[in-house]
């Protein structure tokens, strides 16, 4: 596919976006742009326990908060996870093909609860869907009787150089309105085949003794994206739930206790950083919050790891890490910087196409840019363009309740290629191993307005072009 | 006390070291020395199981590798380790002043045993002794009949600003014949009252599966020093054993289990970091290998920490932390640069005394130095002359297997100002609110010789000399 197509893509968008909300302010990105789009101001709360959005399914016990992810490190593997209230089961998945849709079953391994000061968790069932076939839709049926229920996924291709696919990437979500209006746009796009969802889920950490309900009510909100394709999550800062004045001092214990991810397929020893292939990508998540020093657990297995990526078969190598490495707002700025000097000269020498970032709530992208220069007596620290660079996204503007982050550092740096302060989500749509069309839609007076596009150029087979 | 009292010393002890060793190439230091004295070339290897200082105690399950730590804040509690080879028990220790050796008694609150790959541990007991006198010496002996055994300790004094307290400080320790050499002249020197311990201990994982007898080998080398007095122990990296090839995933198992610190006293929720008072300094260890971004619980101690710290009462803060945050050595070099990013502001800020550590294996001063004016976009990151800087000594140079560092990066960075590839101790002699004596030894041809001596003035109440 030539560079053309990417650009027809672009250019299709551009169009649409126009059909959609005609004076949108939308920027092919040339560098340094700050967006003069300005939201308006209303205050970010979590919507009421009583919203639709948060009720259980009816009849007793019945499983909710139903999720799946890749259960493997090819794509082959599913696994189901879901919560009780009441009593400990269904156990089973009954599952199969569009024709044979109850023909397998398999047991969930665990059934788990868990407390948090006074809150007690439902019981936490994982069950594992292994030796599927690629490229193909699933239905899955959780319990029998009255309270079961059905939903269907679709495995992804084979893993291959020029496999087209289309990853959502969502971050910071939480659920508010806004929260409710991120997640409805993605779903309204119906492009996205999976989430890369770059930590900061519930936000349950907000409320009262991190008020786990808000665990649940979250569960059940994003259900309706999560059952039927995977969200590929990352632990953001209120995932680690850390309250020693409740005497809580486990870190990450309701997220790692609920969202079950397959790091043993990549000999993680944490599920707080493991890789997965999908299609023509290689996506490799971290943990900003674990440690990541010189010999290190989660250093020692990052550093075996990017030599295994092999570009020939999955050409677009990806990083989600929550903490971004390079911000230019005035919240949370420079707090990526010890992951930055710990593995940025990293991403450069294995050509990293995109490190996708959150916690900053609102967005932006950077130009290829690179600062690993430095030791310490050359005062050689400047970013400077570097085509072997990662494009690094902010996109933590998924609409939580801690509200917008609105306030940029001035003059916006060089290495900043384009900033707003929206809500919003993006859509990262692979083309084949040289091309991907990137495209950001902001939360625009209700409607999913285009706010940033790109054509990506993959750093191994691709040109030097952005 | 003027500052001629300190420089009393210091011209006392230049003499004496002149005694010892006329020919000693000292430095009083005044910048950016590399030392011209040459080690003579020797390999490193443990000493084999069957050394002197390696042999337990003789009778049936007798107590070994007995160890003390201080038990509380403040320095009026005690807890007593030891490990018994083939059953639980004794679990009592019976302790009192000289004149009653068996007054008090208290029981192990705890007796473990663990297992690492192949190997069992031992039964591992500690007890705390509490409500203890300040400024006396306390007897104690653990089990009854032919296999107790007996010891002592002296509390320290009842913390204030004024008083004298002696510190040896030791890194990177091992077990080889240099270990106990720098061991046997950090015990001839007599004065240390406590050992900062910088990190890394046994060094059982350089041997095949981490071969855990290494640990227990350790423990009955350093009894000779650490049963009398106070070893104040940081993590290293030698810690870790992280060992997934043999299914050890669990970061710092044997170090937890085997060396007990009051870290709960400090309100710390990990024995990884943690702070005590003794004397007239307040302590601070951190741990280089776990997480310390922001919202991770290593960071939010710290910083909640720091400014509790009354300077009033312990002018001197002490931070001990593994890798060193400057360094000119070409080991290890820049390996501290991602806690010196996330860290060092607040350590001028509150104008930390001195910082300790090891990992380099040799020894390095600083002059007092920061580099925390760095904005990513400014390139503003030089280190400068800084009164309100620590000082940063490295001092991994105990003498373990993996040998000496000999390299030096060049030209000598402004930073450094003191650096030998020695093996060697060091004491810290804090003479009262204002001024302590400090002075390294090194291993010189089986004699301890004064190698860099200086007299340090405290940052709150000193002047803003070195």
């Amino acid at each position: 596919m030539s560079s053309s197509s990417c650009m027809d893509s672009l250019s299709l968008l551009v169009v649409s976006a126009f059909l959609l909300f005609p004076t949108a302010l939308f920027q092919l990105s040339n560098g340094g742009v700050t967006s003069s789009f300005i939201r308006k101001s209303e205050p970010s709360v979590d919507m009421p326990f009583d919203a639709d959005v948060f009720q259980p399914p009816p009849g007793y016990n019945a499983p909710q908060q139903v999720r799946i992810m890749q259960g493997d490190h090819e794509g082959k593997a599913v696994i189901v996870s879901w919560v009780t209230p009441s009593e400990p089961g269904p156990r089973i998945v009954f599952y199969g093909m569009a024709e044979e849709k109850r023909r397998y079953k398999a047991h969930a391994s665990s059934v788990t609860t868990y407390r948090f000061f006074d809150y007690s968790s439902g019981f936490i069932h994982h069950c594992l869907l292994k030796n599927l076939e690629h490229d193909t839709e699933y239905f899955y049926q959780i319990g029998i009787g009255e309270s079961s229920r059905q939903f269907s996924f679709k495995t992804p291709p084979a893993v291959g150089p020029d496999v087209p696919y289309t990853f959502g990437i969502i971050g910071d979500l939480g659920q508010t309105y806004d929260s409710n209006e991120t997640l409805s746009h993605y779903l309204a796009n119906q492009r996205g085949q999976a989430v890369l969802f770059v930590g900061d889920l519930s936000y349950a950490d907000d409320h009262p003794n991190h008020d786990n309900r808000r665990w649940d009510t979250f569960g059940r909100m994003i259900e309706r994206s999560i059952a039927y394709q995977p969200w590929i999550t990352t632990a953001g800062n209120h995932e680690i739930d850390f309250a020693p004045e409740i005497g809580e001092v486990a870190p990450f214990k309701p997220y790692k206790r609920r969202y079950r991810v397959p790091y043993k397929a990549s000999q993680s020893t944490s599920p707080l950083w493991y890789s997965v292939k999908r299609a023509s990508a290689y996506i490799i998540a971290l943990s900003s919050y674990s440690a990541y020093g010189k010999y290190t657990p989660q250093y020692q297995w990052l550093q075996n790891e990017l030599p295994k990526v092999n570009r020939t078969e999955t050409p677009w190598l990806i990083v989600l890490v929550h903490s971004p490495l390079y911000n230019s707002y005035n919240y949370h700025y420079m707090e990526g910087e010890t992951m930055r000097v710990q593995f940025e000269s990293w991403f450069v020498e294995y050509k990293v196409d995109l490190v996708l970032s959150g916690h900053v709530h609102a967005y932006e992208r950077s130009e290829r840019v690179s600062n690993i220069a430095y030791n310490i007596t050359n005062n050689d620290a400047t970013p400077i363009p570097d085509p072997s660079a990662p494009v690094y996204i902010t996109i933590g503007d998924g609409g939580n309740i801690e509200g917008l982050a609105t306030n940029f550092t001035e003059p916006q740096p060089s290495y900043s290629a384009y900033r707003e302060a929206s809500f919003g989500h993006a859509i990262l749509d692979i083309k084949n191993r040289t091309h991907a069309y990137y495209a950001w839609y902001r939360n625009h007076d209700g409607n999913a307005v285009l706010g940033d596009s790109v054509c990506f150029y993959n750093r191994y087979w691709g040109s030097n072009e952005r």
